[in-house]
């Protein structure tokens, strides 16, 4: 027996319209409003003001982005076709410049592109489409494999906590920590979670809260420091979260604040998965100290958000953007290609060879 | 050598005005703004909207405003005075009706009234005069004690942690968490502070951070969930937090959060140590899980503070004000007569025989 769940799709193509259907997350989560692009311009301007965010939803908007610009070409002949694309793909890849997943998305479109060189350009124009419903169909897939091993961890009935977003709308559908949630929901595993806010962005209360809420998933909201006393209190059985990064040694670095719900799940007994698709995991990466911590403004933490300054004038901050969780508080890392115990080294390694198969 | 440190003396009187004059703690950290209250309602009206606020400085407010209230009295006897001193105690201790010091510090100087009763109505407004500065004199001895021994565990050049706000500003002068940190700045010990901004109410941020780069403290406000992360890059090297009661086995409940940071400092091997007048031990209580736990309202984690709400409509949350350290997790509690260490049991009673001799 299943039930309905409405998992948000945050990106997706409306082939009647021609308009790419986007979710804008800068006004969650007082306000659910989809956004229809259909210009080029428009669509640059929606990944420049974050409008979509998380690598995979930007990659898959971008390769939506520059096939709806091909599309408008009146080009005649290939060259004349190819010349249309290279100006879309480079007016796209302008919109963010630090963001990798926008770059392989629009690479791999224009790899496509070359491929179908001897068609006519209106099957070009067709294949460059499939192309980008592909990265966006493989991006479900991996998601979903994820789920599907991570809900093989849980047991119907489970509290869960989950820090930061990583979740359906960063991703073609289910996200990474949030898919098992989302297939447990499916299958009636009435799960209770709870959201770690996640400061100074506020993620959790912003957009976790609010892709499990709209899902009908039972969420209750809380302050970062209060995983300790709901894990204390018996109210969780797991934690969840995804992953920016995995290293050899299987260190993950991953938002601010994980690393502390690490030690405390550690603490309390319970178990703690790390979630991510195995292209985040980098075995070039010896340990996690290899891994760059970027610190950002202090405005996030003093002012951003609120009515007036929450700190005095000039007062120092520290605002580390990641932290990097050790190995050893990690229970398990879910990847789509399966479950990578301790120790990871090994695990990962295995893993990763499966994938190359 | 001996450092100036201008450490904030948020309640006292003056003399020559006939004035309490108070720290206006809704207006921090923007504004640092001394109110000079010379009428009853005044006086009320400042307790009742948390102008003032942390048990013992709310007590020497009201002992100074009854003091004052019963000054301005034209009584010619005892027995008119007494009439007079009754309508201004039970005036003040209808503005905050859940605040034990309150009570506590309005009643003694009633007992004071009375011990006086045989003298003139200019002796009897003097004797109370002194017994609110006593009051506030007394205070100042604990704390100053609390930092004493508390500064013995310390060395200069350490990092510091705290949670919350346990400073001068809630009390006569000090504080009890931040009382070893200004006797040590007067010292020249050069601590580095890092402050929790200790969601939901930001007492860290508006408060500590605050009163602490007022004295000129090396001060580095961070976000709750950044504790483990400067904890593992070895910039603290204690923590140091207030307490708002201590039961016999040395399990202390304060503000939410707390419990966490002492988990992450047993992970990272820091000292965690509790400082607390010996008022807050009780010893009637036999462990932390007979403290009651109260819970707030949603808005305090959803909208407060905020210019629009940063949670979806509706979303369940759970906020407890407090949690429960155990004493597994505490190295020593800090107080005005000494320092306990483990087993807590037999060292809390011994100190406690102590402060009866």
């Amino acid at each position: 027996m299943t039930n309905p769940v409405a998992v948000i799709q945050s990106v997706r193509l409306d082939d009647e319209k021609d308009a790419l259907i986007l979710l804008d997350q800068t006004v969650l989560p007082n306000r659910k409003e989809y956004l229809e692009l259909k210009e080029l311009k428009d669509i640059w301007d929606a990944i420049y003001h974050l409008k979509v965010r998380g690598a995979p939803a930007i990659g898959i908007a971008a390769a939506y982005g520059v096939y709806l610009g091909t599309k408008q070409s009146v080009a005649s002949t290939y060259e004349e076709l190819l010349e249309d694309f290279k100006k879309a793909k480079e007016y796209l890849a302008s919109s963010r410049p630090t963001a990798v997943n926008l770059f392989w998305a629009l690479n791999r479109m224009e790899g496509r592109l070359h491929q179908e060189a001897d068609k006519s350009v209106t099957e070009i124009k067709t294949a460059l489409k499939e192309e980008a419903e592909l990265i966006r169909a493989e991006d479900e897939k991996v998601c979903e494999a994820i789920g599907e091993y991570a809900l093989s961890l849980l047991k119907p009935g489970m509290g869960l906590l989950t820090h930061c977003n990583a979740g359906t709308i960063a991703t073609a559908k289910y996200g990474t920590a949030l898919a098992p949630i989302y297939l447990g929901q499916v299958q009636g595993y009435d799960f209770t979670v709870f959201a770690d806010e996640t400061r100074p962005l506020l993620q959790g209360a912003r957009l976790t809260a609010w892709e499990l809420k709209e899902a009908g998933v039972d969420v209750t909201l809380i302050c970062d420091n209060m995983a300790s006393i709901v894990m204390k209190e018996g109210k969780v059985q797991a934690v969840l979260v995804g992953c920016d990064r995995v290293a050899a040694n299987g260190d993950a670095a991953n938002k601010i604040g994980t690393s502390g719900v690490a030690i405390l799940a550690k603490h309390y007994n319970i178990p703690f998965y790390v979630c991510a698709p195995f292209s985040t995991v980098d075995l070039d990466c010896h340990t996690g100290a290899d891994i760059h911590i970027e610190l950002r403004p202090s405005e996030e933490i003093t002012t951003k958000w609120y009515s007036e300054s929450m700190a005095p004038e000039g007062v120092k901050t520290y605002n580390p953007a990641f932290d990097v969780t050790d190995h050893e508080l990690i229970t398990a890392i879910v990847t789509e290609n399966g479950i990578a115990y301790p120790p990871f080294s090994d695990s990962l390694a295995r893993l990763s060879k499966a994938t190359k198969k």
